[in-house]
């Protein structure tokens, strides 16, 4: 079974979602319904309004319910996106120009502050208070999963866990809490809703590992955005940790580092990534993100065999080999 | 009586919401930590939480439940602050430097989304959906007055409804859902909590006016930051509103606008502030700012004499008087 066979079954409740996505950042105010729109017809995967669905199937399915934990799921998805760009001064998103190039850094920080603020004016529709807490408590920790990543800019210093730690708030967590909550909202035992939730961390993880080794080894087709903006930004994702615990690279990777730090960026990476690319690490960084599916696909144990649990184990196979 | 006896009055209470300020914004996080706190230690007024604590003594009041509502507020205010400083380029506020002119833009735009993530962590500790829908009601209208503001900046051609509607939005919202919030978390009847938003909403439109007009004629020692700080940043108020219906002065101060658009505010904007001091606008939005608090004291009228009432007429005067 393929990817586009699982769009196509929930077809019908992905265009309802979208429809809801469109009316809910409606705004009379032309510039925010502009800017808005922008970015949520440059699109993207509805990775996490995909997993609210699927998640859902294992409780009572109610098509209105799960709308209103889709939509806000992806629309925290995109302010933050919005308030990333902002911080990277990234240019393109999914080859369509970020909201800060097109308009600029203010206008685009106050996007994300108004798409952020219509997510929570959608889930305030459902009145279950657990719904609330688990979703406030990861927009703190996605708040400080940013914050690190400012801090870790250029550090070479730091560990594996660090990233896998920041990796964690900056990406999986929400796509934990778009599967736990997908659940809940279908009133599904809490054993089966904790278990959705461990899939949708390790998925996360693998999403996220699999987008950094993308970064590194992608085309401007394949990411819709140039190779290397992340070391550009001087963001170290795992297989450059990995390389740096190489001996016979560590000192070449490290002057290369200052040399992009010191240039701010703006210069070719070209040797860097080559580096990276020749050392093995991408292979190894690739165990891991496996390794985190294996454990996504096992955190299914004990669930009912329904078609939505065959899609899940089809769709984690697929979030760690996307090409884009 | 004085405002500082209304303080007194509540003392034992605002020192417990500024405990719970505190605890709320803790983190591991040395950084956001740090920024938090340098936020919450600049001080400010507490206004919010003084409206929230007098308005629930219109109900059976509990500590407990009004912390939970007093502090979501003054945290929205605080991160509405620290984002609207990025695009003030603001370098001081209250007299400190600014988070963003003390670490930079970027960290101050996720502290902003740190503390706002905090406040909703607060709110959902409470389960009346009610409250929830009108606290994001209220972001998200404060986004669009943001956004607004950006718009409007050097826009000379805006009416005094633009500005009335934007004010609205950027401050006399969130005052009046603190009364209005207030009365609803002490299970106050729905006529007062309506009343109570009403006199919230009056109160907020002349801290507004008059924060406006103390840009214009106050001291750096009084407002915390040097005067003309608006104009410089194209932010048109009320009193340059009225002084450009004048034939008279119209053509010199749109001569002068041009001149500082041009020069970016970098520029001394002494000739401008005299100009609008000797129309006689000042005056006239005072007068403005009085019939507010007239509406607002009146929007009081049926609701039972005790103390909290008082205070609110008291403070109400305060606000249009005040001077920093």
């Amino acid at each position: 079974m393929k990817i586009v066979d699982i769009y196509a079954r929930l077809k019908k409740d992905l265009n309802a979602i979208e429809k809801e996505l469109e009316a809910s950042i409606h705004s009379e105010h032309a510039m925010l319904k502009e800017t808005s729109l922008h970015l949520l017809k440059a699109g993207g995967k509805r990775i996490r309004p995909i997993f609210v669905l699927l998640s859902g199937q294992f409780g009572l399915y109610e098509l209105d319910k799960m709308k209103k934990i889709a939509v806000p799921m992806e629309l925290i998805h995109m302010a933050s996106l919005v308030h990333d760009d902002v911080i990277d001064d990234a240019q393109t998103r999914r080859g369509q120009l970020t909201v800060r190039a097109k308009w600029d850094n203010r206008i685009a920080m106050y996007t994300g502050d108004y798409i952020f603020a219509k997510a929570l004016g959608v889930v305030t529709k459902l009145s279950n208070p657990k719904i609330h807490q688990i979703m406030s408590h990861a927009i703190v920790e996605m708040s400080i999963g940013e914050m690190e990543q400012i801090r870790y800019f250029f550090h070479s210093g730091q560990k594996v866990r660090d990233y896998l730690l920041r990796i964690k708030r900056k990406t999986a967590l929400l796509i934990a809490i778009s599967c736990q909550l997908g659940a809940i909202a279908a009133g599904a035992p809490a054993a089966v809703s904790r278990k959705l939730y461990d899939f949708g961390y390790y998925v996360g993880m693998t999403f996220q590992i699999r987008d950094d080794v993308l970064d590194l080894c992608g085309t401007e087709e394949q990411i819709g955005k140039p190779p290397g903006s992340d070391i550009k930004q001087g963001n170290i994702t795992l297989p450059v940790l990995y390389a740096l615990k190489k001996p016979e690279l560590r000192g070449r990777l490290l002057e290369e580092l200052e040399r992009i730090r010191l240039l701010d960026g703006q210069t070719d990476v070209g040797r860097f990534l080559q580096m990276v690319r020749d050392s093995g690490c991408i292979e190894q960084s690739e165990r891991l993100a496996e390794r985190y599916i294996e454990k996504a696909i096992r955190s299914l144990d004990g669930l009912p065999d329904i078609q939505a649990k065959k899609d899940l184990v089809r769709i984690a196979h697929f979030v760690a080999s996307r090409t884009n």
